[in-house]
């Protein structure tokens, strides 16, 4: 078996660290000297990148680009806004580089997020934590009657990834009507799937639009004011995907007037959203800071992921999570 | 057909009311002079209760006792502390009285409240709804890290009735181990099933426990200290069934040793909690004012429900609901 070099940029703590590298034997892990502060960031260009036949993490385009010998990038996120060009994809396909990327070890995560986030409105929970009333008061009717079964509501998904697949099997027991949209449906999607020509009809009955589209460039702002103006009055919005796809001025409007019930959104523009920003002080903007992903040792989930897609690449087999 | 009289003494408004009168038409709809604030006060006798042969709502104990024509009376509640003693389940036994509850109206908004306490605790909400934190962060890495799957965790539920049904359902897909405590399982639940004996077993490894004991002379206080310490430690506590059940003092010194990770409580003893009661300032506790039940057009199902139960009645069929 040829044994290969693997660059890994991810700050891992001392566990993780021999976690990979004892998994990766014989191959051999080359870290760089320059750690990246977070995944979000672009790392500089690392001298020992240049050995490397497969770069797991969040590898610079610069170095990918002078390198000679990479074949295989595993990114250590399910994002890829970075990597997501034509020029990018046109260099991989020509380099014959495969570029694979962690979604499924933050499907799940971010799957129970929203549902979380669904069940937390459809249950009044913020309002509902907060209120001392007694059994039988005006507040109390209005919380017990502005509570709201998900059953047979219906749910618009945007983005019909990774996640959308872990969440379609969570609402399954809620016998709620899903609509996909997908730029290309592919029809192996296992839910009635729509285009983007179609998607004002599903949006009108919208009573859940859940945003996970990835940020490139058909998605900047692409719930804009007009595509605001086509869901359901009343509807609740959640967007777990990048915070760049929403116009953020034309969500205020929508909560402000009503239009919309509440906003749920891990994701914002910029991250954090500043104290001031207006969509803070919303009382039915609801903002988690870009946690749905996150879960207990999910260190050890990534390595776990890599490791099983390093069976694979060396037994020549179809990696999971190829994107390129 | 018989027709009946019909004692309803829920304060249902003028459209409820119209759609009670007339789906229960031939039969004829008595209303109290006396309207009940709350559904948990025990109302008043009524004069016209003598001459209902069907009561629906909360009627009293006196007017039940002393009514010569009374056959059915179908509570309007899924609780039914005040009915169940020994002395009215044999008085209803010699009197030929049926009694059924709304059990099946509020199971399933109980069982979504249930869920929603579930992932509010494992994608930590209450936590990540009030940080501001930026990506890479120290706060950030131990809200991500602190998240926990829902996945493959175990469960043990006690009290098997509609409510646990309907949560078994929603659970499904998270692929748990549930574990249901029943004093005398029949059987056909569905998910292993422990008796009383068996049931430390099943708190050792619990990760969440959902207490929907109904309020009896046997689950008063039935978790105390020592049933808490039977719980694994880092476990949550959910309590959707009465606040009786639980010895609240203990429950505080488990919240604030660390025992437990967190209690969701949509009841406690008295409702609501004083304002200075020392749970409602415990971070790690956080408290619904029983709304668990709750859900749009909760009149309206109750209603429903009813009718439904008439019609079977009407036709000598076996009622939803009994439980005496």
């Amino acid at each position: 078996m040829n044994t290969f070099r693997i660059f890994s940029d991810t700050s891992f703590d001392e566990a993780a660290a021999s976690h990979l590298e004892k998994g990766a034997a014989p191959h051999e892990i080359i870290v760089p000297k320059i750690k990246a502060a977070s995944v979000l960031d672009a790392p500089e260009a690392d001298p020992s990148f240049a050995l490397a036949q497969i770069a797991f993490g969040q590898p610079d385009l610069n170095s990918i680009r002078s390198s000679s010998t990479l074949k295989w990038i595993h990114l250590s996120t399910a994002g890829f806004t970075r990597y997501d060009t034509p020029e990018f994809r046109a260099f991989v396909k020509e380099r014959g580089i495969v570029v694979t990327n962690s979604s499924s070890v933050y499907a799940r995560a971010c799957a129970e997020h929203t549902l979380a986030f669904m069940l937390a409105q459809s249950r009044l929970l913020p309002q509902a934590l907060q209120s001392q009333t007694e059994n039988g008061s005006g507040e109390w009717l209005a919380l017990r009657g502005g509570s709201v079964s998900l059953f047979g509501q219906n749910v618009v998904i945007l983005g019909f990834g990774g996640i959308a697949i872990q969440l379609v099997k969570l609402l399954a027991p809620f016998e709620m009507n899903i609509t996909a949209m997908r730029r290309q449906p592919r029809g192996d999607e296992g839910v009635p799937t729509v285009t983007l020509e179609q998607l004002p009809e599903a949006l009108a009955k919208a009573d859940h639009v859940i945003n996970i589209l990835p940020d490139n460039a058909a998605s900047q702002n692409f719930f804009d004011a007009e595509m605001f103006a086509k869901i359901k009055p009343g509807a609740v919005f959640h967007n777990i995907g990048r915070g760049t796809t929403v116009n953020q001025e034309a969500l205020l409007e929508v909560l402000l007037n009503g239009k919309l019930a509440a906003a749920w959104l891990d994701v914002t523009d910029p991250e954090p959203l500043p104290p001031t920003h207006p969509l803070r002080h919303t009382a039915n903007c609801h903002i988690t800071p870009h946690t749905a992903g996150g879960h207990a040792n999910e260190p050890l989930s990534l390595i776990r992921h890599f490791l099983g897609n390093l069976k694979r690449y060396e037994a020549r087999l179809q990696l999971e999570d190829r994107i390129m």
